[in-house]
C-alpha cells in the first residue's frame, strides 16, 4: 500500500454514498459525490467517469486538488472534477462534497428564486442557498465547471455556505462528513419539493436563521439513524 | 413478565404500524408512531431512537406520560417522546398517535393554509386542522417538541381535533386505535395532496361538517380492509 | 353448476381487473370493479367486501341489479354496490363499471372544473366528464351511494357519458368490456393529471368532439395491447 | 440471411431501447423507438404492434420508408409507422426515432407553451422544440399519423430540429443514434417535468442558443455512461 492508501472503509462509504444518492433520486446517470482523502488534506477520493449507481470499491480514484488522478491508471474522470478540488481548497471544514441534477433544486437555480428552510430538516439551509451564474464569469460556455478557474468560482459563490444552486445546470452541497453531505443533498432535494408546493398556498413563514443553526445543530446528533435506513434500503452491493 | 408486561399482539401491531408508515411515504428516517399502554392508561409503547422502517418488535421501550423510559436499558430514546406522553395525558380518547414529517401536509403548516376534508375518505379532518407555532410558546427554538411543557402547549393546539399541524416542522394525528390513527395519517397526507392539487383548479367545495362527521363514521367500519392490504404489502418483517 | 354460475374466465378477467387497477393506483384499499353477468343482463359479478389488490376468483360474488348477493354467503359486500345495479340497469350498452377515488380526478369533481381530453388516449372523455353533486338530492349524507335511489340519481347523471365526477368522493367509469372499463379508467386518471398540469402553462387546446370520438374508436381497437402489458405487470395471481 | 439482414447487434439494441423507454415512463403501453437500418438507408427497423415492455429480438420488423412491412408476415404493425419513414425520408442525419406519449411533455404540445432547455442536459432542444398541429394539414382526425400525407407533414415541423410536439397526441425526438434518441426522449420528459415547476417560481433563465450547443456537444461524448446505467436497470431480456 502506497503511504497515500485512503482508509478502506472510507472507500467503501463512499461507494455506498453513490448507490444512496441513486436510491435517493438525487443523481441519475450523472452527477458525483466525493470524499476528502483521510490521509492528505490536498487530495480527495472520487469515482472514475461513470453513472454512480454502479459504482464499487474498486471504482474510486484519488485526486489531488488540482483535478489530477494520482491513480487513475488510464481511466476516464469526471468532468467537473474542479468543483471538489477547488471546493476542498477553500474551505478546510468541508470534508465531502455532493454535486447533482436534482430535480426540485433547478427549479431555484434558474429562476432566481431563494431556496430556504421550510422545516427543521433542512436547518443547514440557513439563510438560504447561494447561487453561482456561470455567464458572469465566462460567458457562453457549456456550463460544465470543467477547469480550476470555473471551480475557484463556484466555491466563491458558495462561500460559507452549504449549498450552491448553479443555473441552468444543478447544485452542490457541502459536509462535514459523507453522512452529512448526503444527508445536505437529500433534504435540500425534499427542500425543494416541498417549498414549491407550498408557494403555490401562500406566503411561508421559514425558518428563521436561530431556529435554522439550532435546528441542523440538532439533527446533525440524529445522523446515524437516517445512514442505517439508507444503508438497508440499497441492499448488499457487489 | 412484569405486571406492566404490554400484550405482544399490541407489540406487534405497533411494530407493523412503523413499518407501514415508512411504505406508505408518511415518515422517512424521522417520524414516529406510539399505542397506549393496554395494561395502563399512564403508559405508551413507543420504538426507541432508530428509523421506523427497521423497527422490530425488541426496539419497542416503554414510557410513562413524562416521557420517562421505564424499560429502556440504555437505549437512546426519541427527542420528541413529548408529544406521546401529553396528548396521552390530555385526551382520554387518545389511544394511538402518528408524528410524522408527512410531506403534502408540510406546506399547510407552514402558510397557515387550512387543511380541509376534500373527500370523505377524510372526513376525521372535520372542520379542518389544528394549527401550532411553536414560536408562540418558546421563540426561536430547534423547532422540537423535547420537553414536556412544549408537549403541553401542542396536546393544547390540537384540542378535540384529530390533527394537528407544526408550523416548519411535520403533523402529529391522533386515534382510538393503532388502525386509526395509521388510517388517519395516510389520508392526511393523501387528503393534502389532493387539496394542493385542487387549489389550482379553482374553489373547492369541501365536506361540510355534517358530511365529515357521517362520512367519517362510515368509515370507521371499515377499517380492517385496508389493514389488511397494507399487512400484506409490507410483508413478513423480522 | 348452478344456471347462473358464471363463465369462469370472466371471473378470473375480473379478478385481474382488480390487480391491475390496483397497480395502476387508480384504487387504493377502497375502489371496485364489476361485469355484467354473462348468462343474465339482470346481474353482475363484484367483489366482496375487500381491498382490490386482494381479490381472487373466490372473492367474486354475483349480485342482482338491487345489489342482492345471491350467493354471499354471508361475506360482507360493498355499501356502494348501488353505483354498479343501477347504472347497469340504466345503460344496456355497459357490461362493466369502476368506481374510484382515482387521486387525479378528484380536484375536477371538487371543483367543478371539467374534465376534458386532453390527448386521443381519452378520446373517450368526449365533451368532458358528467359531474354528480349528491347534496342536490340527498343533503348532507356520508357521501356514499348506499341505496338504489342514490344509485338512480347516480346513474341519471351519468346519463350516456363514459365517466362520471362525484363530488368529495372520487369517479364512475363505464365501459362496453372489462378491458374497456379499466383501459378508460387509468386514462381517465391520466388525462386528469395531464390537464393539471397544462392549466399551470395556459389555455388548452381539447381534442373537439370530432376528434374525441375519432380517437375513441380507434383507441378501442388496440385495448388488447395494453391489457396484454398489465396483465404481465401484475404477474400471476394465486 | 436476406441481403437485407440487419445487423444482430443492432436489433438487440432496438429491443432493449423499448425496455428502457418504458422503464424510464416514456412510453407505457404506447409508444415506438425505431432505428434506420445498418444495410440500408431506404430501411427502418420497428417492432410489431405491441407493448414496448414486451418487445424482444423477434419483434422487430423491416419497414421500407413508405410503412410498408418487408418481412412481418402477417404480424399486425403500429399505425403510426409513417412517423419514422417519412423522417428518415426527409432527415438523412437522423438514425433513430422516438415516438412517445411522455406525459410532462404532453402539457406543452396542448398549450403551445415552447419547451426550452432549462438546463445543460437538455441542450438538445436549442432554441426549443417544434410544434405539430394536426388540424393544419387534415381537419378533424382521430389524431393519428396514420398515412406518409401526415408523415410528411410531421417531418416538415420537425424541420431540423431534434423534437417535435403533436398537440393532442405525444411527441417525437430524433437522433444520430438509439442511444442519443432514447437520451433525448428521456431528457426531455425531465425537462418538461422541470419547467413546469419552474414556472411556477418566476421567470426562466433558458440556455441560450451558444450554451445549448455547447452543452449538446460535451454531453453527446458522455452516452455510453447513461446506456450502461440504464442497461442495468432493465435487467436481462428474454
Amino acid at each position: 500500500m502506497s503511504p497515500l492508501a485512503p482508509d478502506p472503509g472510507l472507500v467503501e462509504k463512499l461507494a455506498i454514498a453513490n448507490r444512496i444518492l441513486f436510491q435517493k433520486s438525487v443523481v441519475d446517470g450523472f452527477g458525483h459525490v466525493s470524499v476528502r482523502h483521510d490521509k492528505s488534506p490536498e487530495h480527495f477520493l472520487l469515482a472514475r467517469n461513470m453513472a454512480p449507481a454502479l459504482v464499487t470499491r474498486d471504482d474510486i480514484v484519488t485526486f489531488d486538488l488540482n483535478g489530477n488522478a494520482i491513480d487513475g491508471a488510464g481511466r476516464r474522470v469526471y468532468l467537473e472534477r474542479f468543483i471538489h478540488g477547488e471546493i476542498y481548497r477553500a474551505r478546510p471544514d468541508v470534508h465531502s462534497i455532493v454535486h447533482s441534477h436534482s430535480p426540485s433544486v433547478i427549479p431555484f437555480g434558474v429562476t432566481g428564486q431563494p431556496l430556504r428552510p421550510i422545516f427543521h430538516m433542512s436547518g443547514f439551509l440557513g439563510e438560504g442557498a447561494a447561487l453561482f451564474e456561470i455567464r458572469e464569469v465566462a460567458g457562453d460556455t457549456d456550463m460544465l465547471i470543467s477547469d480550476s478557474r470555473l471551480g475557484v468560482a463556484l466555491a466563491a459563490a458558495l462561500g460559507a455556505r452549504s449549498t450552491v444552486l448553479m443555473r441552468g445546470h444543478g447544485s452542490t452541497v457541502v459536509g462535514a462528513s459523507i453522512e452529512q453531505a448526503v444527508y445536505r443533498a437529500i433534504y435540500a432535494e425534499v427542500n425543494a419539493k416541498l417549498q414549491i408546493q407550498a408557494m403555490t398556498l401562500g406566503e411561508i413563514t421559514y425558518l428563521n436563521s436561530q431556529e435554522a443553526a439550532k435546528a441542523a445543530a440538532i439533527n446533525d446528533t440524529q445522523l446515524a439513524r437516517t445512514w442505517e435506513l439508507w444503508l438497508r434500503e440499497i441492499g448488499t452491493i457487489e
